[in-house]
């Protein structure tokens, strides 16, 4: 189902990162679900979280362990169920998944960060988590990659990876990320996790601001269903095991950035139900009406039906842009689709071709570009899918296929 | 499909108001698709319409009609084409169809009010509207409001409209409205049309503000898709042909607020797929927040599937709750689901059925209560539906239906 995308096969190893993956039984098929990425003494980590009112209560703790800075070594993750609304006991069984982690690594718990993903009000099998924990701890490989952005699928159909190499003037670092994340797709943040890891040397404070910067034009520029979860999480940890300048830094964010980039079309590309990647650009007015604008043609259902049957209503763009709460004038509105004038000066472009515009809107990527008139103002953009059968599909029924 | 609701097939005669609908070609089904209400001279007439940035001819033209203050004698409504998104052409089209109307009733262009609903983007076949305005003229009659009601339907599975009888101390007073609204369906306002008369007397003044308040608390509680038309329009029409005291009106603005309200809650029984009719009221911090919680349930894509499928997947109430912009504390969080508590202090609900509950989601009509905690404020409240895959069927295929 998955548009233009394939799963990852081969993801480079990082020096400094260790990585296991067991089945723990909470996936009912069986399928592995657990997933520990163990990181070098000294690496540095920055992390940015859902902006849910309601966070799961690994996120409540992943914030409170690195508040206390005492460095990070290792990242737990599991999928099935979020450990998310799940009170005191939610706290207490994440707080037990890093003490069972410690132990096994030998470093302090306030120095694991816990990750869930799943069915959100059900509690964590802290059991079952155990076991899988010791199983994992035994086959920790620098090869382990692969394994990992298996475990952490929930509804994806396709597991998520990507490495780039950066070339040093002391060698060459790795950047291997993975991710995971099909419906619950908004920003701030998508249903998703993604962790993305580098053996290039970048100085915590440098990983703090990048980390948000690169959230910022990735992972919070998707949409799937508009939807916000409890557990989003994206997590860099740059282990400094290749020498790096500091003159390198950029070059280094850059590859963390388009792996970010890669991972988050990854997500739209296996939006639940999709069969095709849309990406809107929206410019010409202030920052926040092209946002707006890109966001409610992002979310319009009767748009994104629209999309999926490649019928050219084009009223119905005029009616999501319509709806925003945006500054510009009706008739300056200009709106195209791969590049074909459909809406001009608020109504039918000329030389509009319905046939022509159902033809392209038949392909498997889509962009759709909107100018609101004006020329100031860099643009918006949002990438999500179509909305078809599929998607309702998946979601009236999914608590029975985790 | 439609939720509790019926066809209306007896709708009260308002004195002063006469209706007449006709099938004009433009809906290729050969269905009604016009219709025409006259008013007497002296009717106070007020309207409230979309606040889309792109509204369509129709809702510019009444604006700049009512701004004339001239007094309206006549409401002329097709349906199968919206004149949105039409341009100068699409002003000149509403244009000729109020001067049609207006020399076959003998008044001035500027005392007719056009409406249109249906495809957008599409330019109004006026030949076809103006042989159809004819053919209505010679039918008005004071009986003809449910042929108006059917003459309206757009993707509507059932003709719209309600009445109620006022008892004055001089006699009483007719209230009937009739409405359309399907698909396109959130606040301000809804894809809808309403038109509501009563023959009671209401002063300009008094009708301008009752216009909006009742809009505030029906049509503006109401949420299919979350997506919001070009076309929108809801007009109070009070022809003051039964004496009314002033102490009276109240009684008579009541009447209107009631009709309004079942009318709004007919839409969303009507909703596209709907099989559900869907209730939340949130409660316990400032307007703002509670309203935003309720419009994050409304308009969830997960939550709705959820709803759909009886699936007492609560998690996705939380995750609903937590991404609104709201202030609350998540551990004072308490979610009802027909009254039954489902999610307490953030979690699970002491006591929690998950059968029970499930039982409860089997039902047609569903209540959503949800606190945040405080004791303070007026609960907000939103009426929605469920979503199935035949919102998707219907969405997909809609220009060949009509």
């Amino acid at each position: 189902m998955a548009v233009n995308l394939k799963p990852c096969r081969r993801l480079a190893p990082v020096k400094g990162v260790r990585v296991a993956s067991a089945a723990t039984g909470v996936k009912r098929s069986g399928k592995k679900d657990l997933a520990i990425l163990s990181v070098c003494e000294g690496a540095a980590v920055s992390a940015v979280f859902t902006r849910s009112r309601c966070p799961a209560a690994p996120v409540e703790l992943c914030r409170r362990h690195l508040r206390r800075r005492k460095g990070t070594r290792a990242l737990v993750v599991n999928s099935g169920v979020a450990n998310a609304g799940t009170g005191a006991q939610g706290l207490a069984n994440a707080q037990a998944t890093c003490e069972m982690v410690a132990a096994l690594l030998g470093c302090g718990p306030a120095q694991v960060l816990p990750f869930s993903t799943g069915v959100i009000i059900e509690h964590l099998p802290i059991d079952l988590i155990g076991k899988g924990i010791g199983r994992c701890a035994a086959g920790l490989s620098p090869a382990g990659w692969v394994g990992a952005a298996q475990a952490i699928m929930t509804t994806d159909t396709v597991a998520k990876g990507t490495s780039r190499k950066v070339a040093l003037r002391d060698g060459s670092a790795a950047v291997t990320g993975i991710a995971k994340g099909s419906g619950m797709i908004h920003p701030n943040m998508a249903t998703m996790l993604a962790f993305v890891a580098t053996d290039a040397a970048v100085p915590q404070g440098d990983l703090d601001g990048a980390v948000r910067e690169i959230c910022g034009s990735t992972f919070n520029e998707i949409s799937v269903d508009g939807d916000t979860s409890t557990n989003d999480s994206f997590v860099i940890v740059a282990t400094g095991r290749v020498a790096t300048r500091a003159a390198e830094r950029g070059k280094a964010l850059q590859a963390i950035g388009d792996v970010a980039e890669e991972l988050a079309l990854a997500i739209v590309r296996d939006g639940e139900g999709a069969t095709k990647l849309v990406t809107i650009s929206v410019s010409g007015s202030d920052d926040r009406s092209c946002r707006n604008v890109a966001a409610s043609i992002a979310t319009s259902p009767l748009v994104k039906t629209a999309l999926h049957a490649a019928d050219a209503n084009i009223g119905r763009l005029l009616m999501a842009v319509g709806k925003a709460d945006a500054k510009f004038r009706q008739e300056d509105l200009q709106v195209a689709i791969n590049g074909r004038p459909v809406i001009g000066g608020g109504t039918t472009a000329p030389g509009y071709d319905e046939r022509e515009v159902s033809k392209e809107m038949r392909r498997a990527e889509i962009d759709v570009t909107v100018s609101l008139g004006a020329k100031r103002g860099r643009p918006a953009r949002m990438r999500t899918c179509d909305l078809g059968a599929e998607y309702l599909r998946i979601n009236s029924d999914y608590r029975n296929r985790s």
